[in-house]
């Protein structure tokens, strides 16, 4: 397979997976995807720090933040701009769940070209699609960006048309949790809520930036439960990563949102 | 690490699994353990069958019943008796959950030594655990033996008293599943009931073959839920998978059971 990336594992360009690590046989992992920007990665240290606690969350002994720097910068140039993919993994493992008594947990760091999005993506906003996969509720995972992501899979799935940029996805209770790749945030007035990830999905960098950051735009930011009727009611539905930063749903079913100044303001506070 | 494993990747023994492959990142593929009696694999019509069935949940082109053959008897030699774990993923991928317009599923084949189990554990049975982590309800993938398994491992991660040989997990109803490696089943007078796993759960091709032929040894069986307390009251729990066929439950939680002959007459029409 030709393909637009390349990657080094365990800080080699030689290495590879073992096809007995528990990252494949298990999903036994975590991850992270952010951008490097002139070789250097953006909010490096919330990045660090997401991935230390969510390898915390399945007793991973998450590798030193120097480590996975040295990673980086022997992958990227040092003026790259590109995007920085972050795994690790249990490491090998014999038979079974258990785990061994000694892990040597194993980090892969995988280059991406930044992908060109549309123009239109940035000044009219994104057609989202309404996911029917549901996510399950695991309270143990809900919030960790673990290698377990079937459910996404499945979700990403249900689309082939090119005009939808991602999809909603709910949980088994029929409440909005995030897209498939994406956290999301709707507006009411000077109001912006986020739904609670205390069930399922994963808590985004930068979604908890938002969170952090959104007085800065006179906005009180809520971390409550969001129904689809009530999403789609809402004045502004903004999505948000570590790649695009924020953008504005512009359709969502038969529901049509005009362009709002809120996604290009949220991308400058994130800028901060 | 000295690992007691070998493997063999898309029928190559130089091969191994890419860094970008889509069972790493997402665990995005299925599995499949048996055991492999004097160089065949047992039960292979069922394996494969399930395989085929897995594979189409995911919708993955499953390869040919012919292509894993040669694999299993290239790293098996023709007397050989040992367990082979099939891995079968979507093969790599560009960033992002959305599968390449056209993928590779890629076939990994591994083999480990026969464990050799306490003669205890078929002449008395075997101590289970209760596990605190639940099974979340995901009717799309229930019953597939996908690889997103950190529940189990969670799970298994909740002990290491080297006494305990599995744990029973629950769902977020308190209903019977499984074990973290086995499906279980209860007995009561003449009557085998084993749980539903529209809900979750892995249909094991060792429960369904209970199930099947539980006729022969005069027993009727039944698919429903089960409490942990109506298991607790059962006559005989027997635990089943494609290694060991069955075994009896000793002790669960403060409940003891004596040993009876129904574990052995399992494991004999299993034979058949």
């Amino acid at each position: 397979m030709a393909h637009s990336q390349s990657f080094i594992v365990n800080g080699s360009f030689e290495q590879t997976v073992s096809p007995l690590d528990r990252g494949l046989a298990y999903g036994d992992g975590v991850f992270r995807t952010l951008i490097m920007r002139n070789g250097m990665p953006e909010c490096w240290p919330q990045h660090y720090q997401k991935l230390v606690a969510d390898c915390a969350v399945i007793k991973i002994v998450c590798p030193s933040a120097e480590l996975l720097m040295s990673d980086l910068q022997q992958l990227f140039m040092p003026d790259e701009t590109a995007i920085a993919k972050i795994i690790i993994t249990r490491g090998e493992g014999e038979r079974g769940y258990a785990p061994p008594a000694v892990t040597s947990p194993v980090r892969v760091v995988i280059k991406s070209k930044v992908r060109a999005y549309p123009d239109s993506y940035f000044s009219e906003g994104v057609n989202l699609h309404v996911c029917k996969t549901p996510l399950a509720s695991q309270p143990l995972l809900a919030g960790v960006k673990h290698l377990n992501r079937l459910e996404n899979v499945l979700a990403r799935m249900e689309w082939t048309d090119p005009s939808i940029m991602d999809g909603i996805m709910l949980d088994d209770h029929d409440q909005v949790i995030e897209c498939t790749a994406a956290n999301i945030f709707v507006c009411f007035g000077d109001t912006l809520i986020t739904p609670k990830l205390d069930q399922c999905g994963i808590a985004g960098v930068t979604r908890q930036r938002v969170i952090d950051l959104g007085h800065l735009l006179g906005l009180t930011v809520n971390v409550e439960n969001i129904t689809l009727p009530k999403l789609l009611s809402a004045d502004v539905v903004i999505i948000t990563n570590s790649i695009y930063g924020a953008l504005q749903a512009k359709s969502i079913l038969q529901i049509d949102w005009s362009p709002t100044p809120l996604a290009a303001d949220i991308r400058k506070i994130l800028q901060v």
